[in-house]
């Protein structure tokens, strides 16, 4: 009854974690045992100062939101905003305009307009592993596209050395016949929380124009760098806007991604934009933006927040500061438990973590990937919601994200159900890691 | 640089109303030489309402709606809100819940999304003559479908006899190698303001079951029907929701749209749905929604709105009856100048206004479609933005929509100035209308 493309649609299982209603979230007093939601990476710690702020303003919503205004590509208003945000925050190396932004429902919406305009079907798209789990549906899902996952074994994939390893996959890739036409960075990094060197940027992007290859740059956390002991001598956050593409690149192969669902902590605006100096992708994404036009109502709060550059300032540092409280609470907890996890990381919402010695041991009719599975519907059960490696392709089996920007109770408790349970796995486990048995949180 | 379809993204017309800043709009006291936009369909007759409700709502925005919430269909509460109101004012014949209704950011999307659910690349849509305009980007921009427009002549397309014309039309086009998927209505009917009466949309459900075609039925102006002594006993709004399908149809291959953007006078916020009892296609159309994601903050306004039955319920009333003043305003201007119109709508919030006796001569260079391309270009220099009939596939060319959902004074000034341009027109016409060359409004 439906289009061939319909029946794979319906067969997806996109939607699979809002089928049902969520069930009620765990609150210290009124439901200790409800559930702890550490899978969505939302920023909850700054959500008050979301709510007094908009709770200030008055005449939020003026008539002109109620039209269909400037158009799907988001106000002019609202585009010169963000670039003003932009250009105070990036660093950019030329001066963003309302022409350079354009906007859709989320960075989601535009993963997906952008590879359609800058890849065709059965097109590839080059991938670091761990990668954010989506990009699997955002990228390929309708787009036709396939991805060409890059492995990096023991070589560091921010450090220089990784140039060599996007190579090799990309020559074998094109020696298999694939078409690839770009690289898709996180950074920075999901789920590694790792922003990248500006070095080894240069370096990617010399690449990139070495193989005719878009660079796409996914910078939602762009802001979310915080303080942290655990890494040293971290990189700060180097957007690819900030890069001079002389001598490097064609500028018309660097598209940069940006929005206000992780910095700014409300993913529920639906409000994410494309920065590129390539006019024709520019004229591409606003002509489908029809199919993915903003909310005026969300134009309207985002333009308060972002002309308000007293607030988004503070907003953001309060941000960065609230994070690196949370960090240091759920890491100080993993360390006490023994529980070992991704120490490069000083930006984002989430801690990349290494359950891979509670797994048990894998069989022939059951390997780690399967472990890790049966580990997350455990955690589940629990009461504890995580992603896991396996749609992130990470390498090796057995490691969680864990989103720690929630409030401190629920960390904590989280946790405990966490370590409860892969207590109860040491037992069966051929891993040899420490586990504090005794730890309370 | 671009894939061959964002090529094609690039070379669209789709965005180019919006390329520019809009131009101040016409305000009597402060910007008499303003632009008149008769070509938006907005009912900016019930603006203030709307925003006088926004304005009393206390904590309209609720921690919840910076969240992703129930995900990318549309929360639980918005989708009940929905199907409350479609319960209460569609007469459907089964009850509406929150299973049958997915949201996106307005039908526009949902076209597209339906659109590639039901079809796959190279099959068609049957559409009548004239229609809404840019169903030609909606139903084939991306789709890779096409349009199979069907022409009825003398014959009444509101009528029983229109269904063999419809037939007529799928028979010719599958005899030429078409894979015609379904139908698509738009009813009440955009731009001739008419619905379409019950017994008519039986046949076509019979006709569709016939031939295994989806009916899809745009129903975003259900609400908006108004008094008007020039129809003769017009049809009332009859749903296709509200047919049983037993004997006609199989009820999966019924679906209606519908939205907050025209009997609510909110296209800003960017909210439409589908209405359907085809699971798969619900699921299909979901499974995608992550990339029309629609925003929590419209949500909230609409659940406000949707929710409080009272105001929703005096909102149409108003609607309504200031639809009615101000179709009597500008009809009585039109006859009074002996501009004639479509008389057949009591529906929608445009007037199907016929110009073709002041195209001028059509000659061997330039045909009447070019005429009337040259006419929109002088009412466009005089202040007037309207919609010609050439997008919207009229049969014949020189017809022109005019929204008449303006305030009065708009109304006027901008009816002055299209009557001033045929004015001028008259002369060289081979027309054969009385135009009251001495009339002011």
């Amino acid at each position: 009854m439906l289009s061939t493309r319909g029946q794979k649609n319906a067969r997806s299982d996109a939607m699979a974690s809002y089928n049902n209603k969520q069930k009620e979230p765990y609150h210290k007093a009124t439901n200790p045992t409800g559930e702890v939601n550490f899978a969505n990476a939302v920023n909850y710690l700054i959500k008050d100062d979301i709510m007094n702020f908009m709770r200030e303003q008055k005449n939020l919503i003026e008539p002109v939101h109620l039209t269909y205004n400037d158009g799907p590509a988001g106000s002019f208003r609202l585009r010169n905003a963000m670039a003003t945000h932009i250009n105070e925050t990036f660093n950019p190396t030329f001066e963003v305009t309302s022409e350079h932004v354009t906007f859709a429902p989320g960075i989601t919406a535009l993963n997906e307009m952008v590879a359609k305009n800058l890849a065709d079907d059965g097109d590839a798209w080059l991938l670091g592993m761990p990668c954010y789990g989506a990009f699997n549906y955002d990228l390929k899902m309708t787009t036709g596209c396939d991805i060409v996952h890059v492995t990096f074994g023991e070589v560091d994939q921010f450090g220089l050395c990784a140039v060599e390893k996007y190579e090799a996959a990309l020559i074998s890739a094109r020696k298999a016949g694939s078409r690839v036409k770009g690289l898709v960075l996180c950074n920075p990094h999901n789920p590694l929380g790792h922003c990248y060197p500006v070095e080894t940027l240069k370096a990617l992007l010399k690449f990139c124009d070495k193989h005719k290859l878009h660079l796409i740059s996914d910078e939602i956390y762009a802001l979310s760098v915080f303080k942290t002991t655990d890494a040293v001598q971290p990189a700060p956050f180097t957007s690819v806007l900030s890069i001079d593409p002389t001598d490097l690149i064609d500028a018309n192969y660097v598209h940069a991604l940006y929005g206000m669902s992780k910095d700014f902590g409300a993913p529920g605006l639906r409000l994410g934009c494309l920065i590129t100096r390539n006019q024709e992708l520019t004229n591409a994404t606003r002509a489908i933006g029809r199919f993915h036009w903003p909310s005026e109502m969300s134009s309207a709060v985002t333009i308060r927040i972002l002309e308000d550059r007293t607030f988004a300032t503070e907003l953001l540092e309060r941000g960065r500061k609230m994070l690196a409280e949370s960090y240091a609470l759920a890491t100080d907890i993993l360390n006490n438990a023994g529980i070992k996890y991704y120490k490069g990381g000083n930006a984002g919402l989430f801690i990349w973590m290494d359950l891979s010695p509670f797994l048990g041991t894998p069989t022939k009719e059951k390997d780690g990937w399967a472990l890790e599975k049966d580990l997350n519907t455990r955690l589940s059960k629990a009461g504890v919601l995580m992603s896991s490696g396996a749609p992130y392709h990470n390498e090796t089996p057995g490691w969680f994200r864990l989103v720690f920007s929630r409030e401190k109770d629920l960390v904590e408790e989280g946790l405990r159900r966490v370590i409860e349970v892969v207590k109860d796995m040491k037992n069966t486990s051929s891993g040899v890691m420490r586990l504090d048995l005794e730890f309370e949180v």
